[in-house]
């Protein structure tokens, strides 16, 4: 069976070190066969902004907004917003995520924040009232990740092990990597003028994502 | 002359701990005598993602777009949208910044770091080109912040003291606070259920902003 691939890749322009990346992992993954899945966030306008939109009909409590709470009771019974469901539909269908990202201020953009904050929601990806061996974290953790054998890495920037979105409600990082000293003569890699070489990365890629699925 | 303070707050509900917070920090630093200046990012819909939308008129490189460097070009002719401007403009004119928000993934909710990534552009918070004792940092550190005697620091979330946003474009954070045990007599003050006591967090935030302003 094919294996399937989903980039969540946060970057305006095509033509970036980040679009380059971009387009030799997918080249590169669906000439090994995988099935490649893309939620190219600045082009479809992904929504940051964590706010009542993201439940569709009534709040559990009206009185009080409470983020976490309605988005959990919302993932229960079905009632999260369409973009919301899209997203992790993908997730749950993937057998290995890549994050694909310039650095801001020393972490991922708004926009693929954004997508942590809404997308990772509890019920889904964790549960903080049950947790370890016989919590709805360990259920999720599989149901969600392990199960789907999904698996996490970064091209362009090391997700801390610990205190990061990802490491808290997935099996594992795989590998987390920070490309900048990466050389390539293959012309059909157009860079950013910031990053004028790139490597082999074809072959580092395959080199990584050999271990990977 | 009266101490100028900016508060960005980042919450969705004025009934919640952080709206408490932040009601209090108005209510004690105006007594104290401060002017207080609001940026409530979730009330002012405030657009987290950073894209072309945040330049006016042409581009500097239209060929392929790369926001820092647009940005920059940008704010060097006063290019940068309206949105940008007045954020910036407060910042200037602050003498204390308060930044008031949740953790969301062990880190500010992604309409905070879209304020991050969008107000704090080189040329007005930071300018790699030109760094330490005889750059652009120094002067623009001293010009945005410094000068006006602009310092930071965050009520309910501890910004790490390397590799966050704020420590490499200013000063210094005079204080960094994770209130959860916080407890107060004070019946005006209206707290989450999941947050069911505050301390005396007026004389907590006397003490505090007394050995800030």
């Amino acid at each position: 069976m094919r294996k399937k691939v989903l980039i969540v890749y946060a970057h305006q322009e095509p033509k970036s070190f980040n679009g380059s990346l971009l387009k030799i992992a997918v080249e590169e993954l669906s000439k090994q066969g995988c099935s490649v899945t893309m939620s190219d966030l600045y082009a479809m306008q992904f929504e940051p902004r964590a706010t009542r939109n993201d439940i569709v009909g009534h709040l559990h409590n009206s009185e009080a907004f409470n983020y976490g709470v309605e988005t959990w009771e919302a993932y229960k019974r079905g009632g999260l917003s369409k973009d919301l469901v899209e997203e992790q539909k993908k997730v749950q269908e993937a057998d290995l995520l890549i994050f694909q990202f310039p650095l801001f201020w020393f972490n991922m953009p708004a926009i693929l924040k954004g997508w942590m904050d809404r997308v990772l929601v509890q019920g889904f990806a964790y549960d903080l009232s049950k947790v370890y061996d016989g919590g709805l974290l360990q259920v999720c953790f599989w149901n969600c990740f392990i199960k789907v054998k999904t698996r996490s890495f970064s091209l362009t920037y090391l997700f801390p092990k610990t205190h990061s979105p990802l490491s808290n409600c997935m099996a594992s990082i795989l590998a987390s990597e920070l490309p900048l000293h990466v050389r390539s003569g293959k012309e059909e890699v157009t860079l950013s003028p910031r990053n004028p070489c790139c490597p082999g990365l074809p072959e580092y890629l395959l080199n990584r994502s050999g271990a990977l699925l």
